[in-house]
């Protein structure tokens, strides 16, 4: 299908929501609304009326009268003066109106029938009655241009397709997606929460939550050690300076806290490590022998995100990136990424994740236009960027390349994840970067005995922490594999007089240091096993009269075993039991 | 020894220096200079004379002079305007005197002779004759007051002891302090630097520092998750009101950085763990069933020192807490504390300290007068005092009580570590807490089905981590036994023709989760031993033809150990080698 088409649909289909909505509310004041990847949003000042998802059968009638009368949809170029004129009453608009004139960018309305119309130059269909099966979706609050500071709009999502059984599939995706959503989840599994008195976008990881964020971690440093990087601790702050030497100042100044006058230091939150990870370089000579040297730390990073796009644990104020920055001399710079693009092999195959169906890579290019975004040295991106490209061809790797998506200081390979809707995101990148060396002046001594300018491959494996979390709580919809699994196992003894058999069976567990619980509340049985496949535990321990008497006859610890699924594993030997899920959590599983 | 006869005898001595250096460098202002534990210094300012250790002798001499004329030390009461105009010239004691007023206190000046005096109430000997013998130490920069913004003063240390003997001994434990310094050792052996770029008392572990850091972080987290507490992760910044709902802040203000304004919230870098475990523990109602509840915490906390006072991972301006907040009712208090209790000594012993002879506890009461510097409710104290001093007395422990050294919220029993100096020091603390859950307003239904208010215990287990690393660097000299060194076997082969062989010796170490390295440098055998002990690497391979052969003869690996300590260990099947460095390890040793 194409995409093109889809939007022009999606962006018409919008249109037809926003004339249905003045027809029957004629008191709102629409702001803006775009086409998405997943269908369309209008944004609109509601002026006291209060739009419910109660309405929506009523506003899908008005938009399929609209569709069904087939209006063409024209457009065409007006004046700034006449576009003000038009819009005097839309404040909104008249913002839109003062960047568009700011940029000198051409006004362009597009209009269905006489009375309608709006600022948008689309790309449209030519005509509303080419506009496939749509649905609307959900109503929400939304802050206009997704500031706190401003004024709280209504926005309506909605969504079309090209026939009916896309938009079926798609409504039964998003169905399964708001079952598997992390921030519900999160609650019921009691893996995070938030607090007013902390402040937003700063979780509190609980107990279980910790315990899969302590898995991840351990497993990361383990796993980076045994491949040769140094994982160090260096400090959540600096000096302001240091990202003024880095360059990053002026960059990300906007999403980075304020700074923080102490003794006579300005100092402030970091945004970012490798600063960090290049003053750990310098604290001494480096040699050709001691290179690659490959610095790795789980670091907490701190950025300011607008309030209105803080979601969950995805985006935060506060998240630990398990970030790497490798100073490598330059004839090895493609080896080292090769090892790079392998660690996140591993990692995502212990996630459970296929190449190809699950992620692929994305190639991000500079502009050589563009010497504001990107450092200016031309035959330095061009190298950079055909030895990411050769990298690439050498792995046989299925990627694609996208045009001005680089970092500043250099193209990088994205890994482009797929979400729980199929949409792509980028999990991790691998960043080649030619500038920081420049900036600080990053030296060492190579065989000859000169000095030499190294490059840095900016890094992470197992992306940030939270994100990643969140990702797997969607991704497994809660029902975590063994090894990540907060509780893994369940004790359940059917009444208090298996108790003390069933508390030396929890020990047994903990001892092979196994997760367990055990659950010695007066419910039946039934319940019990209902609570723990609820908490989506992995495995659940019966104790009831025939284990214990296996107990009292011969003293071999004998339980019955059932999964979170509802299989019934019958009665096993309990070291057997625990050396298969030892099995299974070494492979990850 | 009389402890206040010695610090009069030091106290006078200070005098001493001081008059010998108006004799000398009449041009010098005085600022300060009191006895201290280990001997005495004085501040003053040099106005553009430079002294340095240089001069000792010369001014040894005259102190010398002045102690032979055995000068009576005389003190007597005079008017601020008195003593205003006394020390007209000196701004310092200007600023002393305004103190003195504001406070209104007494003006007292000490003198010997009629042209030497000074503001101080003492206590001195009566004559300078009576001071034993002395010894100027070192000399140093310090910032008027310990901050930066003031004038920085030259200080002068020196000490004194009633028997040559004592003194002698004295300075054979600083020389070992002096060469046992974490500073000094922690850049021989590579575990830390600083940056000016990143700021001051602020560290970065190398990969070697981190390594100990990330053993004893895991050693404390799944110690402690044995013994029942939650490990969690909460966000390191909040907003003020939290810390204005705990109270803390009009108390630690000072030493907090200052707040930053993101969006509408007015964030705050912590400074403690407690509120953040407080708002985990009330997101959602609590029952007996589940109290109590230990929330632990490998915790960073943000405190602004003094530049003044920064000591290289002793006081920094960032540490990571090993922390904890145990929620508890009243009536399993005891109980919880003596758990405490236990753990730091398990943790103590882990460390390789003794029990009496290392440390003893000290009971820390608050002052029922002072209502400003502790939570007034006076049965409240007493309850929770009692409770703290039977416990203590319940499990025998050695301790002490010491007045006005509680926090602002209750008692607390403070583990107190001999330094290597012999300096005792509050090394972790159990704190009793009743003011916080009435702040936060923590409840829990008890098994009445009431809701019943509980009690805080605040808690340390392995301390700061950063303070532990220096601490232990000084205990061991940098010899860290075999579970925290950063790299516990070094693999020496005698030269090249032995390098494969060896690199399969040290793959069979990584294997076995053991930290190693290999060096393969074209060095001497006797030059990479040299190496490798000034590293303090516990165990050197030492791989040459004997070894070979052994292995070309029946393929059985076997190794030559060497320790540190200089011992041959002679030729050891490497499977035996590894199990015995194994069970070392489970045992801390």
């Amino acid at each position: 299908m194409n995409n093109d088409y889809l939007l022009s649909m999606r962006h018409s289909c919008e249109h037809v929501l926003h004339q249905a909505l003045i027809k029957l509310f004629p008191q709102i004041i629409p702001a803006m609304g775009p086409a998405t990847a997943e269908g369309f949003y209008i944004d609109f000042d509601p002026r006291k009326i209060k739009i419910s998802e109660e309405d929506f059968t009523k506003i899908e009638r008005e938009m399929k009268k609209i569709i069904d009368a087939n209006l063409p949809i024209k457009k065409k170029e007006i004046t700034v003066k006449e576009a003000r004129e038009i819009f005097k009453d839309n404040p909104y608009k008249l913002e839109w109106l003062d960047q568009i004139e700011k940029k000198g960018q051409p006004v362009i309305i597009y209009y269905t029938g006489k009375d309608f119309y709006d600022l948008c130059s689309g790309p449209h269909l030519s005509s509303t009655g080419q506009i496939g099966p749509f649905k609307l979706l959900s109503v929400a609050g939304a802050y206009w241009h997704g500031d706190e500071k401003n004024k709280m709009l209504t926005r309506i999502y909605g969504t079309c397709f090209p026939s009916q059984k896309e938009l079926n599939d798609y409504l039964k995706l998003i169905e399964e997606a708001k079952k598997r959503d992390h921030r519900k989840l999160g609650k019921e599994l009691d893996l995070f929460v938030f607090s007013d008195l902390v402040g937003k976008g700063l979780p509190m990881l609980t107990a279980k939550g910790a315990t899969i964020k302590r898995i991840l971690e351990r497993f990361i440093v383990d796993e980076e050690i045994k491949r040769g990087y140094q994982h160090v601790y260096t400090p959540y702050l600096a000096k302001v300076d240091l990202y003024r030497t880095s360059g990053h100042y002026p960059y990300y100044k906007d999403i980075m806290y304020p700074p923080m006058i102490v003794d006579k230091e300005e100092l402030i939150l970091r945004p970012m490590t490798c600063p960090h990870h290049f003053e750990l370089f310098k604290s001494r000579p480096r040699s050709y022998q001691e290179m690659p040297i490959r610095y790795a730390e789980i670091s907490p990073q701190f950025r300011y995100e607008k309030s209105g796009e803080l979601t969950g644990l995805i985006r935060t104020r506060l998240f630990m990136l398990a970030d790497a920055h490798i100073i490598t001399p330059l004839n090895q710079a493609k080896e080292e990424i090769i090892k790079v693009l392998n660690l996140i092999d591993f990692v995502n195959q212990a996630l459970g994740l296929k190449k190809q169906s699950d992620y692929r890579y994305r190639l991000s290019l500079g502009n050589r236009k563009d010497s504001q975004k990107y450092y200016k040295d031309d035959p330095a991106w061009d190298k950079a960027e055909n030895i990411l490209r050769e990298v690439l061809k050498k792995i046989s790797a299925n990627f694609y390349e996208a045009p001005n998506e680089a970092a500043f200081y250099g193209p990088k390979i994205d890994v482009q994840l797929k979400n729980v809707l199929g949409k792509e995101e980028t999990a991790f990148t691998v960043q080649y970067d030619f500038v920081m060396p420049k900036r600080f002046k990053l030296r060492f001594i190579n065989q000859k005995g000169e000095e030499e300018e190294p490059v840095v491959i900016h890094r992470s494996s197992i992306g940030c922490l939270e994100r990643t979390i969140a990702f797997l709580i969607e991704k497994y919809a809660g029902a975590f594999p063994l090894w990540l699994s907060p509780i893994q196992v369940a004790v359940l003894p059917i009444s208090d007089k298996y108790f003390s058999y069933s508390h030396l069976i929890f020990e047994q567990l903990l001892k092979n240091n196994l997760r367990a619980e055990i659950n010695t509340n007066n419910d039946t049985l039934g319940k019990k096993i209902r609570q723990s496949t609820l908490q989506k535990i992995p495995y659940m321990i019966i104790i009831g009269e025939k284990e214990y008497k296996k107990y009292q006859v011969d003293r071999s610890y004998y339980v019955s075993v059932r999964t979170r699924e509802g299989k019934d594993l019958g009665m096993i030997n309990l070291y057997e039991f625990i050396q298969n899920l030892k099995k299974q959590i070494e492979t990850f599983l």
